[in-house]
């Protein structure tokens, strides 16, 4: 039985030392002034524990992680039709590269690189409800955390700097694959990334996916095996930037990053991981974030390879 | 001498069988409902000279053919200072195309692309003054004809279905070469796209081309020999899309054409001739307009080869 | 426990079907004429056991699966240098594309990919001695088995129609990421691609890689734990060409094909696991061999997901 | 009337202080030990006069210039059935990119690019002559000079060191675009590059094309009009690598340039202009060479512009 609480306090002391080392996001004003020196880990298991060290509890902005929930939204709404719309395989380019769109005719190569979260932006709000409302509902219900919030002078900024996803969104609605307005798609996008939430949350939040769909504690069914299988596979090869291979090979678990700094990982049948240290690596994911993952593989024994 | 009446009377009979043959623009219904029988060329020379046959003096949308327009005006205005920002090459890829963009790191081939022209766009809004009022007026008294005018209808539609337009300007901005708002920019830019004019205007407009950049009738300069150069340098390799090279080959002179219909081509130290037939051929040329330009340089002897 | 051979007999039953639903390689006239009607699998475990069902002991060509040899061969002979010469993500891009090895200026995406395997086929021939007796000689002792073989015949039609494979050694020569002959690298490069094994000794012959890197009956250090980490990252997010995503989903585990109809997958600790089909789905992997990999993973219970 | 013989000595001494500020070739030695100080001009017109200056009678290595000689034969060989193997229009990239090749399946640009020129080559071994002796013989009678010679050293070396073409090569004999051996097509196409003439060689050798595709001293129809026109058209937007946009503008003249310091260009109905110098500018065209043209046509007023 591994004492993870030990592990995690064993991890902290490691790689504090790093958090100073990679470079702070600073595209937007809110996410270059969050301090390089906060580090915080949270593991949760499918049998209720959950250990924490350092700031844990404090909420940070989750950025492409979200994209991970609204996959999963999208998969429940409308299934395997999703991927008339978006591949399946790793991008091999940048994750906001607009060559591969061109090539492949407006088809994003997977729903984790912008293009493709915005093809199911787009598939959110056709569904008829508040889509907002349902994206935070989801993640409050998925942490078992009303506090979960959003940040509108995060989402606003994002919006006022975005040229690139506005670029891309308009591309993709040249090419017929966005029902929606262009602006009203990249509003929910930015909203999406804006979502604050802590490495409790986050290690609570990705159990269903560790589960087989099935949320641990209420026992729902928030997909299907193959769906959790499915989006634990894209994680893997797809969840990292342009350092899948690299990132497969040092944590060696399916795992979404996000520009702020966070990471969350799952291992199947067993946890759910998440990290948060704001410096960044030259591949953008949290420097200090891969080192601490990478030790916990290695310390639990847990990864895939 | 050159009897340009009878030339022009003769390409008319000619070419008239082939303007059913290609297809007239449908992305926008202004451009859609325009008959594809239309057919008008005008012939304006140095000495004063101005030729027309059939629809010579009705307006059309003159699109693409803007662009010199306001490259005329980027040179007047901040010089070689234009060349930081656009490149002077041939693209060989579709006018519309954000790869080599990309690659080239947000500076567009040349001036006559779309990406081109956004940036000349952002030069001329940059200069302080009402833009719109500017080009207009500006085109006016090149083609010495009051009644030259803008279709609001047209250039509305136009950033209704823009997207492409829009994810180039997004994707310029992410480059950090565009100074003004996106949308600022597309304004201008449908526009400049939106102006109608009669094969006539264009004759005359073009004329200052073909004279070293000095308006013929007024003796104003324009712009610098050099200057015009430049532009007609520009027109013959870069001034009929992905087909500059089969168009230099078959008509042989320095032309910018628009997608709707309108062709337009100048005879340094002689002339400047237009065309307007509303269907297009497989890239985007006019079709009978092509031929009939073909014709004038073969019944003249004028062509460059 | 699971009882492997009833499980391999079960797949047989299930997945014989599938067999001729694909499309046998037919690029070169040896790979043309095997029955599509064949299908072999096996199963060896570190514990020693070995489990078959069908043409498991008949050898064809392994193709591709050769890449995995030749860069085990490699890292023992370099270490991490290889990877300056070589990347290690996923590509996004057909497994032959020059498009990528242009923009990042000859340097191949991974290692598995035709352009890796070039260079790491340059590597193994600047080690002083015999590479292809040397590569034999290793692949049999993997196996465990003196019959494995070559195909004179196949390489020598391989490299008659190698035109895509002599483009790529070219362009990687012109880049300076050869030091060799192009001609000798694709000699040596055609000729692992000849290799002709069975099932049985492919699943024998990735058992290292299941053991951290240690030959599980001779106790033999073949690579060192993280080497074989590292192979395995690569066989999951780039070991099945273009389909590296839905692989990773449908069968969860890392894995290498061939155009022969091969596949051979490992599980970590635990075994390793072969499978013949010569029938290629659209992707270029073996469609029957896919499906029983992932009734395999699914009925053991042994995905990653 | 033109005093040519003072244009050439007024531009001679205007042009030398810049024949040492470009870098001459140095990939093959031969064209390295060119001392830079070299250079010649000469003009032939259509009324048999020619005028020379400095090193106008020494040889030099033609290199692409060659390739207006064998897409003159492979017109008049197959005629309009080229340009089902190879487009007409400007390239827009490297001239010896593999991308465009890629996404346009095999069909090169223009012939006037290296995988334009490879089958072009590919056209002219197939005619069922010795292709090498017909070429030289073609070039011979063109220039009116039996010692117009070849350098089997220069073809030698540029083909062991020629990996990109070797890549083009193989690349186009993969998507079925080259008939023969690819080794044959570049044995053709290093022969051909390696063609040694003098400026007044070019400028006579070039007069058919100034001359509707007549020789004018023999009367022989070399070209139809129309293919004499065509390959000025490509001249004039391909002939000059990446800065035919401006070569254009500043020299106005269809031409075409080579790694080895020659350009040689037309004036339609007039006369044809040779130059060498062999350092180049950063874009592969002879520096003085292209200022020296750029003086030529100012000085005459024979722009095209």
């Amino acid at each position: 039985m591994v004492n993870f609480q030990a592990v995690l306090d064993n991890i902290a002391d490691e790689v504090r030392p790093l958090t100073t080392q990679g470079k702070v996001a600073d595209y937007i004003p809110m996410l270059a002034r969050v301090p390089a020196d906060k580090f915080g880990m949270a593991v949760a298991t499918l049998d209720g524990g959950i250990y924490r060290v350092g700031d844990a509890e404090e909420h940070f902005s989750i950025q492409s992680i979200s994209k991970v929930y609204t996959l999963t939204l999208a998969l429940k709404a409308i299934g395997d039709a999703l991927w008339e719309r978006v591949g399946r395989e790793p991008s091999g380019s940048a994750f906001n590269s607009l060559v591969q769109l061109e090539s492949e005719r407006g088809i994003p190569r997977n729903p984790l690189i912008n293009a493709g979260a915005h093809v199911v932006a787009d598939v959110l709000i056709g569904q008829g409800l508040d889509a907002r409302a349902q994206l935070l509902d989801f993640v409050r219900r998925r942490s078992d955390d009303p506090s979960v919030g959003d940040d509108p002078e995060v989402a606003h900024s994002e919006s006022l700097t975005g040229f690139r996803n506005r670029a891309l969104a308009n591309f993709l609605k040249s090419f017929g694959n966005l029902d929606h307005e262009v602006e009203a798609v990249l509003d929910f996008y930015f909203y999406q990334c804006s979502l604050t939430m802590s490495c409790a949350d986050l290690a609570r939040g990705f159990l269903f996916l560790a589960n087989r769909g099935i949320c641990p504690w209420t026992g729902e069914p928030v997909l299907t095996p193959s769906q959790a299988k499915r989006i634990g596979a894209l994680m893997l090869t797809c969840g990292t930037y342009d350092a899948a291979g690299d990132f497969a090979y040092a944590v060696g678990i399916p795992a979404k990053s996000g520009v702020g700094g966070g990471i969350v990982g799952i291992i199947p049948n067993q946890l759910a991981v998440a990290v948060w240290s704001p410096a960044l690596n030259a591949k953008g994911n949290s420097l200090a974030g891969t080192a601490a993952l990478e030790l916990f593989t290695t310390q639990t024994g847990m990864s895939v390879f």
